[in-house]
């Protein structure tokens, strides 16, 4: 049998062998249908996360949905200062998804689990008919310690602080237009994804002055820095040379119409921290792998209120507002 | 706008507008984008579950996906005796779901939360293209405390054991069957959906001594005491005229040649106890709303190991195998 068949999702017998042959030896789960139960957690506060993905193409350079689910919930989790522990896992499956693609994404998910430190502990297969679903749908949810009790939010954010990159934007946006228009780039864009869990405990151990994180994924960096400047109620100011856009990223966007800011990544985030620190931390964000390419790219203002201000190469000033409408749909 | 757009998912302004306007006044949410924190949890040990809601169709007599995701969650932490404490919840949303519909549903999400006594903490949205899914999927997934550090699982199982169900079976399956064919019954037949979580604190309450408990959901209750039985490696025996099945179930199960034993349920749990507990036990569950119609339908055996036998109303003995195949897809 090469192909999932509604009754893998039947609870009985066919659901059994599935879950028994491919799922459990995977993961670290006695079964895909039970709640797990797992040592305590004796931490003041701890975190929990979720993510659908749907990205349309499963497979991509860099990358597939499996991965990309491990590492985007590690991320969520790695956001707000938490480690993460323990992750479920939710399969929303298309009748006739080919049982080859399913077992290549369960062995991404295992290899990211144990690259990210965390454990996937719980499961679930739901079947749906052909023409009800795409292949394959994704559901993470994760849960996370918070070691430093370091209040990390927007409310945080004060004029003077500094805005950083942890690496180039707009490479798993890309990728994945890249794949589903059929375009190919030479050298080949990948996607970014990576768990951002070590760079995120690196940067925790060296101050407690950083202010705000967040992975800009969909939306991009723009739509982000403006949820930034909108829930703290200052102005985002950024330097368009000083914003790290790979040169394959760039052309794709000129060919396409797109604009890098607002391009999904999943392996970056972008942090704000008090100015007194910053040059320290980007030297730490420096030496990890994930963090080399780390970028100053500007500053918070104290006006205009709520404002994103993007100062472009030529000289000028443009205000950069969210994502509107549907630029990218099914990105992750 | 009265219809979901791709925009909606972009992580953009109509995102935003959409989680602002309908999903945070209903949820204990911030963002239905990032890490909840929440107090943490100084407990020996805690549950952990995952479930993705495909039911088809969404609203069905006596309920809806909203509350039954909410509730399958609750029920699947109760199972290993956990208190359910946090809820984050996935939608994968169709291009063109109706805006009321997505209404009814979180309005039925916040309404079964706090029935259920657990709070949704954070969430997620995603859309996908028109004919790429089917109006809505939810994914549930749920932390929980174990106050009493009891072993619930199979392994504690012995010979002499008594086996008892909270309620009649297979009303929860029926409803969505005849809702999906367009039969419907006289008197009405409701699924029934709802939360175990108190009626598991009773039973816990009342006595350490029981082995196993679980929610006969997809494959009904013949599945789930196949599984006791195959995970102990004793007999499990039940005679069918103690087995509550309600009149009208038993008569759509005739007419649409469907065994009330593999039917799903979703508000009521079997339960495997040591022989001399059982009474009180029983006594205690039928105090509780939920488990008014406790009966005892059966017994535990040393032999044959790993079977489940069924003794008939007739007098004859029927071997009771898992659900193989699909006779029900996508019932919860």
């Amino acid at each position: 049998m090469d192909r999932i068949l509604l009754g893998h999702g039947s609870g009985g017998t066919m659901m059994h062998k599935l879950i028994k042959e491919h799922f459990a030896p995977k993961f670290e789960m006695k079964s895909l249908n039970d709640s797990a139960v797992v040592e305590g957690i004796n931490h003041g506060k701890i975190a929990l996360t979720t993510d659908s993905y749907v990205v349309s193409p499963i497979f991509f350079p860099g990358g597939n949905i499996g991965e990309l689910s491990v590492y985007g919930t590690v991320n969520d989790l790695s956001m707000v200062g938490a480690m993460p522990l323990y992750i479920t896992v939710g399969f929303i499956l298309e009748e006739g998804f080919p049982i080859d693609d399913l077992k290549k994404i369960l062995s991404s998910m295992a290899a990211a689990a144990e690259k990210a430190g965390v454990k996937i502990v719980a499961g679930d297969t739901k079947v749906v008919n052909k023409g009800k679903g795409d292949g394959i749908f994704i559901n993470t949810s994760g849960i996370g310690i918070i070691e430093k009790e370091t209040d990390i939010s927007p409310s945080r954010i004060r004029p003077g602080d500094k805005v950083i990159v942890s690496g180039p934007i707009g490479n798993h946006g890309i990728s994945i237009i890249g794949e589903r228009n059929g375009l190919t780039f030479e050298p080949p864009i990948l996607s970014d994804t990576a768990p951002l869990n070590t760079l995120v405990r690196d940067m925790l151990n060296a101050t407690d002055k950083i202010h705000v994180m967040r992975d800009p994924t969909r939306g991009g960096l723009a739509t982000t820095l403006k949820e930034f400047a909108t829930d703290s109620g200052y102005c985002i100011v950024i330097e368009e040379d000083l914003i790290p856009v790979p040169p394959g990223v760039r052309g794709a966007c000129q060919l396409l119409g797109l604009d890098p800011l607002y391009v999904a990544n999943e392996g970056i985030l972008v942090a704000i921290s008090s100015p007194d620190v910053v040059d320290s931390l980007i030297e730490v964000m420096r030496k990890h792998p994930l963090g080399k390419e780390t970028k100053l790219i500007g500053e918070v203002q104290e006006v205009p209120s709520g404002m994103v201000l993007l100062k472009t190469s030529i000289g000028g000033t443009r205000i950069v507002e969210m994502l509107s409408g549907d630029q990218l749909p099914r990105i992750c």
